[in-house]
């Protein structure tokens, strides 16, 4: 199933409009995020282990796991938003299941209602290593449509 | 009250020990977060704005938001500790109240309740500015203490 | 600054507002609770302990608890609504910090910002007996404010 | 899948562990709530639709909803939890996704990550009618493991 949904594909327009966005977040190039798949309802972010997002321990700081997890579940509800909208995070839960370790983690924000002005996502992150892919974070989203004013 | 509560300091081993641990956050470092007040139970992480943080409107994004607040709660838990010991995130839930602008923000962790295993912090974070000082997030934090192993 | 509090009541049109809607809510009544103060962004319900609203060991069970804290905060949200409108709860967030028990739990619901679509309300309860009054559970609340549709 | 899950029966011991939990807990019998299926990780809760269970538009109350939703995710928990201990409810937090209808509601808790002293769980509320089950509420929760006294 995992592999069905994988290989769904967001429309080009889509597509572009939310790597669009995703470039313009001063935060998630500062981090070395990269976004890995957009589907119509979900979105992967990938972000690489270094030094600069780790906590104390040497883990994936809880801060860095929720930044990929936010912006997964942000860009999962923009891509079945019409255009000229805007998404606002309103709030969010996270659960930090086992210490963030791996070569890379994955956050995939998935869309679990989708309304006209709330949207609510369910958010997921997996520590990837060679071993395999564990689940590390889970939570919860809630994302607000904003209309972007003609002429801003 | 604000005042008042300024002024006090937690012992000089307690803030040591906060700072140590803090400077050995790479992600701190990173997104350029520094300690401003240490006092028992609360501790204030300041985050200055640049673009390195922000998201793609240019207001601080809610990943950098949630990071220090996240930091603030963890190490405001972290000074009621006993010494060997090390604190991990559990959960939390944070609203994103109000655009996060401001020359920097500010994050207060402040222990509601602090138990033998559990620990629950409110989180506040204020986008602070010339003009003024505004909550623009608001949380709730679940942290574990964890002993740590003799000889690791 | 509590008894300052206190004294300040909403309008007797909001009070009339919220207690005619208070006591079209089948669940409150059937727990038994009831609605204590209405000021402008605050309002505390009062639930008496009886075996109908305990757990397993003979404390309010957990959902009780948050039964009036959400109503708590839908109420607070609610006196700060214009007319015609409703309020519906989009999620909360508690934390059980104690074993509820006393002779009534008080659940106190305070807006914290109120804007035109979402309202969210801290959400207090405290376990109240003749040695005095403790916080028993503390959570956040987002709200919706609801047009209703004229001729419903 | 739904069926094959349904199929999976925790052994009778934990059944009969859990099912004397739930019937001394008086909240959920003043409901009128009941255990319908107790899997290894897994038990769903029913609660028929009446005036008893309702908010002011007639639906069931988001307090209703939550409290049978944090009972399903408790004894989740529960069932994989050795002897002589007990589960308490750390905290939750709940969507309410769509207006709580139906003939009665049916909250599914499951857990997420088991560990020794944490557990988390994702609940699910469903509200059923003859044409259909629809997810009404969307939730995850962490419980703690506390170890029963002995004589106590």
């Amino acid at each position: 199933m995992e592999d069905r949904n994988r290989q769904e594909q967001a429309s080009p327009e889509v597509q572009a409009r939310v790597r669009a966005s995703f470039d313009s977040q001063g935060l998630m190039g500062h981090l070395g995020a990269r976004i890995t798949h957009i589907a119509p309802g979900r979105v992967h972010i990938v972000l690489p282990g270094r030094p600069e997002v780790t906590q104390q321990h040497g883990y994936f700081h809880a801060g860095a796991t929720s930044a990929v997890a936010d912006s997964a579940g942000g860009y999962a509800a923009f891509t079945l938003f019409p255009e000229n909208t805007e998404v606002l995070t309103v709030e969010y839960k996270i659960n930090l299941l086992a210490p963030a370790v791996g070569d890379h983690i994955e956050a995939v924000g998935t869309v679990l209602k989708s309304g006209r002005t709330l949207t609510v996502c369910q958010l997921e992150v997996f520590g990837v290593q060679d071993s395999g892919r564990k689940l590390v974070a889970n939570g919860q989203q809630t994302l607000i449509r904003v209309d972007r004013t003609p002429g801003r």
